[in-house]
């Protein structure tokens, strides 16, 4: 295992944990939310902004990669720290997700998928032994094992099935990287599906921990199960999980879903909720979501959020950050993306502050509205 | 007058002049080249960013302010410079190219072009009147008068007519300018137009001269008349405006043409190529235009440039530039228009220290093809 996770304190009132992730990439502090960077880039960021932000580590989207501009080119540039300019601890998700919510006319084999390339209509066969050989080229410090992330209203058969894959594959994916990762440069997270039936979760979490992975994920939520469910299951399967290893909730999410879920013991998440919303020109902020577009901003001479210290409410107004998206400029987009991911790292800090201070049942998410 | 020019030095080998052009908003050095920023913001860079490319002076559009957000709503957000975050040195246009470049069915009436606007068909009238009161209302630290500028190509009739109208349009400017500027935070310069037609240009001239402008631009040129036309008509011009006074070429241009032009006595430059180039992936460098979407650079971990200092060479290969425009994700513009940038503020740098090295015949243009 070439990952190492400290568990640096405890809160009394939950199962939350404060810990430390070292890779050979660098560490991150957790709880930590991964700032989503599909591409080989955050949208519209630079990897200084990045940093400037409080980002310690980044997502990238296996499924994206592999068709531009492809793993083999991101392994001769160097990884894709290197290729990035991140250089710093970075996670591959293992494409599975994104083929089932982007690519069109899927078939399964035995122990792949085949899927058309939603860029040029290519048909493209993804399976475990190819996910762990791609994100082995990718080089991320850390690897997802490919699953089969079935949708959330799926009828029992389906769901049956797609465990008995995950569960297969897992096995598979677990092997192809103990081949690949000579040099231990890698670590390897299992991901436990079973979308909100208890019974499916702790087989494939049983299944899953025999196989030793160095974290585990909770796949397969945050698809339409609606936010008393998913924490019904969070609350039912982390107590399955090794208290050792890190928990990542993968594409969860606001504010309050991730207080909850580190109130059941989860160290690590990821989201496309800031960089995604800034680029439609809706802020998070302290005092709720703001929608820039609003005509009630043209002369706001105000900033964004004014208990924030990111650049962009040290420098612009609102009526400037309005006129950006009015006209169409794309720093607009540049500067509310950083916002969004300044406040969602700042509540991070928060919530690793209110663990030191054994205080997380008494936290309170910010800005409580959705956007 | 509120605009103070210092010259520092002169080349003894030609006309250049080493200077410092001191506002209410800082000093910037000359010969120096600005930054367009149309809308409020030079397309896809910070402020933070402009200042560490070394961009000390920044150009804003009057007429797309004009229409958004209006130059009320700049006015009430505390200024251009304050609006855009720049916070240092900045010039207005008057307007008048870009109705002539952008608008639809322009017509005359004796002081003003009545155009539809390009974004909402709506009908606007500018004329001189209107312009100082706008540019006022934006107000940068130097204002342009508005002035008729005429196609490379016009017949002398329309050419005679523009001369008559620019002059004319010239004292009311200096006339408006004066009403309205009783806290002489704003300086207005005079644009010298009349095509390649010297006497034309020399009727402008003396016209001008007399009006007394803080500083003169030589207006109408880089228009299609070519090269040699344009330098040609710098050297007959050039020596007509006060020694004393900064003199801007507006709208120039490659490095080559802002030698020949610095070589005759000018200090001021202003130019969408490294911005609009590099949102088209086409990167200045010592060795010539790099178009990074060709296929050779897929798998480049080079430097775009590797005597370059800026950001953009330090942090990333071509390759990883080259993916960032095939999949068509913002952050490719950006860095290669902040690359671009560089690449100019250097080359000023460079003529600069020829300036002072009385070395500026000897100089030779970077990359010497044109992008």
């Amino acid at each position: 295992m070439t990952l190492r996770f400290e568990i640096l304190a405890r809160d009394s009132t939950s199962q939350a944990r404060l810990g430390r992730v070292h890779t050979p990439h660098g560490s991150f502090d957790t709880p930590a939310f991964m700032a989503v960077g599909t591409r080989g880039t955050v949208k519209g960021l630079t990897p200084d902004m990045l940093r400037q932000v409080g980002c310690r580590i980044i997502l990238g989207n296996t499924y994206h990669l592999m068709l531009r501009p492809g793993s083999d080119v991101v392994r001769d540039l160097g990884g894709l720290q290197k290729f990035s300019g991140f250089n710093g601890p970075m996670l591959t998700d293992s494409g599975g997700f994104q083929v089932f919510s982007l690519a069109d006319l899927r078939q399964f084999d035995r122990d792949h998928v085949v899927f058309k390339s939603h860029i040029d209509g290519a048909t493209v066969r993804l399976g475990p032994v190819e996910s762990m050989h791609i994100q082995h080229e990718l080089g991320a410090d850390i690897a997802m094992a490919f699953d089969d992330c079935p949708p959330a209203d799926c009828p029992p058969e389906r769901l049956a099935q797609a465990m008995d894959r995950t569960i297969r594959w897992a096995a598979i994916c677990r092997e192809e990287h103990e081949k690949r990762d000579s040099e231990k440069l890698q670590s390897l997270f299992g991901i436990v599906q079973g979308g909100t039936n208890f019974n499916e979760r702790r087989r494939c979490a049983e299944a899953l921990l025999a196989m030793d992975f160095d974290g585990y994920a909770l796949g397969g939520l945050a698809v339409g199960e609606g936010h008393e469910r998913m924490i019904t299951t969070i609350d039912q399967v982390a107590p399955l999980l090794p208290e050792k290893r890190p928990r990542y909730l993968m594409g969860v999410g606001y504010p309050v879903d991730i207080l909850e879920a580190v109130k059941r013991g989860v160290d690590m998440f990821d989201c496309v909720l800031p960089t995604r919303n800034g680029r439609n020109a809706v802020a998070f902020t302290s005092a709720g979501p703001i929608r820039l577009r609003n005509s009630q901003y043209i002369r706001d001479p105000g900033p964004l959020d004014a208990s924030c210290d990111c650049v962009c409410c040290r420098q612009f107004s609102r009526g400037y950050l309005r006129h950006l998206f009015t006209v169409g400029e794309m720093l607009g987009p540049t500067l509310i993306s950083l916002h969004n991911l300044r406040f969602f790292q700042r509540w991070m800090l928060d919530i690793q502050q209110a663990i030191r201070d054994n205080n997380c049942s008494m936290l309170v998410a910010p800005g409580a509205a959705k956007c």
